[in-house]
């Protein structure tokens, strides 16, 4: 443990712990859009947009904190990765969110609620777990959590994709179900990628 | 602002600006090969080839200065970075000069234009912003309007996706145009991740 | 070169040298699998599954040891990049064996065992690199020779994609084919990003 010869401005992790709430919010409004009816879906997609606007707006509150702040709690560029892959994973999710409007598949498989449900508890489990940036402390458990939830989105993305190749889609269809369950497979990525930067930073505080 | 001891050897920054300076060529080489006729590409793609390979001489060139200079402008990994990123945008345009040779599509949808013009003016704002790391100056405008500019490019990437999902395209036509359009939004994320690079060493100066 | 003021730990070179070692096997047991009949694919995968959670053992033996160091041989960041990228490669060439039982097309393009055998060659001459991170020599060599493989890798590649668009395929099978070439491709770019860590360190120490 590094001695600290100033006191840390704390604002920046408050900033960082605002972030990972506003994921949990993202997750419940992607999980509305997909499960709409098509033609319900390009009003929920709107808010969807209010919530990646709003994480954009952290992000940016944190880049100029991060352009104020002598003393900063951490690197200055691991926060900055750090807010960045955060907004990363509400990009993703506004991804997939607009890729079933865009793509508009007649019918999604049965793995994608699995991709979802594993979503919503990164989502929970990456919130519940930056607060631990104040104190360093349970932030091991956190990201053997998340890389255990990768696991199960995994499975459930290997499944479809098997399901798909398996000569039961015409190739069209095929390649807007793909679409969305990569969007997916790619959010479910990026909170991954999170909890490395996490790891990061406590490798460096250890 | 931190304090110089020693005078800078600015040098590498005269490099780094000679690789943003590589891309207007390169967009220009770009627009070139697609709106050719499919006969005349691969003339055209030789002088891609030849871009491209001397952006490689450039960054082989920032890495060999960073090696010999004791004391460099910049994070010496912040330099590595922003030259690779600078490389990264000639080697997706290159990419997609290959693709539209590659896949050689029917026809290419109206919003590949929008492409093809953001990545120029893309080109153009970088070129242009890179001399302000002598002095730290103006970056903050550029960083706004490559995001303004990647917007619209997203934008015109959606709209030819759901075109492309509309049923309007035979699969295998589909596939192919699809390859043209994403290597082009490659290419605009590339100028996008310069722009981050840009900001991290500008973050870390302020 | 910089001063050492404590003698360098050196295990953890020792296990960065085990992991370059590990992908050896792993590429072998690629090509087994995909040269195999479908029906004996399911069976091969097992051994590639044994030799990617040996991989991540050693990346976790790696990072119980950066935490548990005081003074690391090189910047802590950069140990757990290269760590992380040489998992990287077990893990793209696990997907890529993955794949093929997932995807199981028809047949396989000729330029997959070109692709193969670059997987072959970049593995051996990554393990017979990293010992000289020890001395930090014959480094250079390494990441041109690295950098030559991914080219060859790069146009056997290109190759198979014309013939994926030439209109011989059908759609469906067409994207099982572009399922393993593309995770094949990924497992020789995963190598080259592996150098890049390495070049970095270089670049540091020198």
């Amino acid at each position: 443990m590094r001695l600290r010869l100033t006191p840390r401005d704390t604002t920046i992790i408050d900033l960082i712990v605002q972030a990972g709430n506003a994921l949990v919010e993202g997750a419940d409004l992607l999980q509305a859009v997909i499960r709409a009816q098509a033609g319900d879906r390009p009003d929920l997609l709107l808010k969807v947009r209010d919530a990646e606007h709003a994480s954009d707006e952290i992000v940016h509150a944190t880049m100029r904190k991060l352009n104020t702040t002598f003393v900063t709690p951490f690197d200055r560029e691991d926060i900055y990765a750090l807010s960045s892959a955060l907004d990363d994973c509400m990009d993703n999710m506004e991804a997939a969110a607009d890729m079933v409007v865009l793509a508009n598949p007649a019918k999604l498989p049965d793995g994608v609620e699995i991709q979802l449900s594993v979503l919503q508890q990164q989502a929970a489990v990456t919130a519940a777990a930056l607060p631990g940036l104040h104190t360093m402390k349970g932030l091991e458990e956190y990201w053997v959590e998340i890389n255990r939830l990768e696991n199960d989105a995994d499975e459930a993305y290997r499944d479809m994709l098997a399901e798909l190749f398996s000569g039961a889609y015409q190739p069209l269809e095929l390649l807007k179900v793909r679409e969305v369950i990569d969007a997916l497979e790619d959010a479910a990525d990026a909170f991954e990628l999170v909890s490395h930067h996490v790891e990061t930073i406590a490798v460096k505080e250890s």
